[in-house]
């Protein structure tokens, strides 16, 4: 499989060639010395992106507390969601048109295409519109809290997707650190009431679960998506994935809030944070999408997880938070377990 | 040093052995075969002893809740201290006497010694005797369920001190394990109460941290002084540190309950509940010795949380316990932890 092997190229090999310089080895050979380089492209394209989701992952959750404080949502999150995937793509052709401009158009960037290469792109979107249309149930069953909790097992979900799908393996030491995200996460959102969450119906438990799936499956099928090409630019990848995103988001409008929309307007109740948390939104959107296409969605799930730590840390300065024992036990774990993740793959 | 070296025996090259017999490798030496029937024993040993202190302490936590269910403590706990280390004194006696009876008195199994063997003993019974004095005056700044929480600093602290004392290595993963240890046994015990223990005050922290110390030096010493000298018979080792276990805590009797012995005799207040709880003590405190023995204080750390877990999940049968979601968390991370220390030893 073609995204399987450049993904290898990307993950392990790199290290290595990192290792060979930092020991000051011979480079005797213009070309080895170009490979290095590019490893050391690589790998710092994939630092910064993973930099910038966490980094946007962490004041989204901010400056969601933030316009809760403000007041309730206003406005129909449908709207905001189909501006974000509009931006997005808008975005994306922006970026596209910089490039064209200054490389030309070729086989790799023009946003011509095939209906064997289109045909994968709506699945993803229709996988979230899924979960979100499934979000409005689960609350039958479950608090806002419990859900909080339960949306962790979205950890568990992708790590087992990743294997099966993109048949990736992980080291023990690594699923080891997997299960121990998963419990260092839970264990870091413990409130006084969270117990509550053990008596969960079993129903509550399979839309638990069945949402779970569909959001790791969700991840794990984009990261196919576009590493399956992976000489096509990813603002060509990008384009096409946010268009069915605005398509299925136009289709949410229809069925949730179409009333509102038609009696109090589109942009109803929309305030300087809404649009603040829109562009929020759709930058970490995209930076999602460079992590697929330059890490793995492993890294996607260690990035937000530390943002998830970040969003507290930040939130005891700006809100007064109080953290718990139970948050610095779990941050404890998360941080032995990003630790084990890193050492995990020099052993493999 | 000594003990290092036949530590290291112990240890390190076990697992190995036993590979070679599972393997079916082919032996053909006499001498080798000895040597792997001996590893094979002292795993068997080491497995054992482990074993047993694991359900001693469990079943030890057990009678405790049942005690306490039964009413208050109505025994001065310093004379039931003191029986505890007199019942291990007699029980090392008389397996001594077995001992001479098979094997006759030789170098190793005599109780004759010199001032240089004995002057170390008394070491970790007077360590164990501050540090149970000290455990008085803490409760003026924590409570009891904070105390509970602090103790596990008594994790760290050993993790800590072998390293120093012993100058035994972990690997990074082992050491990774051990915080995770740590973290997993203070999550499970988490009550809604618990985030009192932060308020705890600098000499609350201070007094914490030098019992967590002394605790853990007492641990660390004594395997030192059973590992300096490995031909000794262990007997007659733990005889010499239960006489002085016996002379401490008769000193401790002085100090605490002199008056309650005097006035309501020494063995007010005792039921079969307490008898059973001393028996319980003893065979427990010479696993202890029988782990420092054959396996290592790492051994025994990990052996009475995992028997803290045990507990818990035998108390929900016996005491219709509710078990919380943060002992689910701190469990799942108490195995990972076990399991990452065992798959850690192999990968040095």
């Amino acid at each position: 499989m073609e995204y399987r092997k450049i993904n290898h190229q990307d993950k392990d090999e790199e290290p290595e060639v990192d290792l060979e310089i930092s020991r000051g080895g011979t480079v005797n050979n213009v070309a080895a010395l170009g490979e290095i380089l590019g490893g050391k492209t690589q790998w710092k394209r994939k630092s910064l992106v993973t930099f910038a989701l966490t980094v946007l992952t962490s004041s989204q959750a901010i400056l969601i507390v933030w316009s809760k404080r403000a007041g309730k949502y206003e406005y129909s999150v449908t709207t905001a969601n189909f501006l974000v995937e509009t931006l997005k793509c808008a975005l994306s052709l922006a970026a596209l048109l910089r490039i064209w401009r200054k490389d030309g158009i070729n086989e790799d960037n023009r946003l011509h295409t095939t209906v064997e290469e289109i045909i994968v792109y709506p699945i993803p979107a229709l996988l979230y519109l899924v979960k979100n249309l499934l979000q409005y149930y689960i609350f039958a069953y479950v608090d806002a809290p419990g859900y909080q909790i339960l949306k962790n097992l979205n950890i568990i979900s992708t790590g087992v997707l990743y294997r099966i799908i993109l048949k990736k393996r992980l080291s023990e030491v690594q699923w080891a650190a997997f299960i121990l995200l998963c419990a260092g996460c839970t264990t870091a959102q413990l409130k006084s009431n969270s117990d509550r969450v053990l008596e969960t119906s079993l129903q509550g438990w399979v839309m638990a679960i069945v949402m779970a799936l569909l959001s790791g499956f969700a991840g794990v099928y984009t990261e196919a998506i576009i590493k399956k090409r992976p000489q096509r630019n990813i603002n060509v990848q990008n384009f096409y994935l946010y268009v069915f995103g605005m398509i299925f988001n136009a289709a949410a409008i229809m069925i949730q809030d179409f009333d509102a929309v038609v009696n109090k307007g589109f942009f109803h109740g929309y305030t300087s944070v809404t649009v603040l948390m829109i562009v929020n939104h759709a930058l970490s959107g995209i930076a999602v999408s460079m992590v697929m296409k330059y890490a793995d969605n492993i890294v996607k799930v260690y990035s937000t997880s530390v943002a998830m730590i970040l969003t507290a840390i930040v939130s005891v300065f700006l809100f007064q938070f109080h953290l718990s024992l139970a948050f610095f036990l779990g941050t404890t774990v998360v941080s032995v377990s990003v630790y084990l993740h890193s050492i995990g793959k020099l052993q493999r």
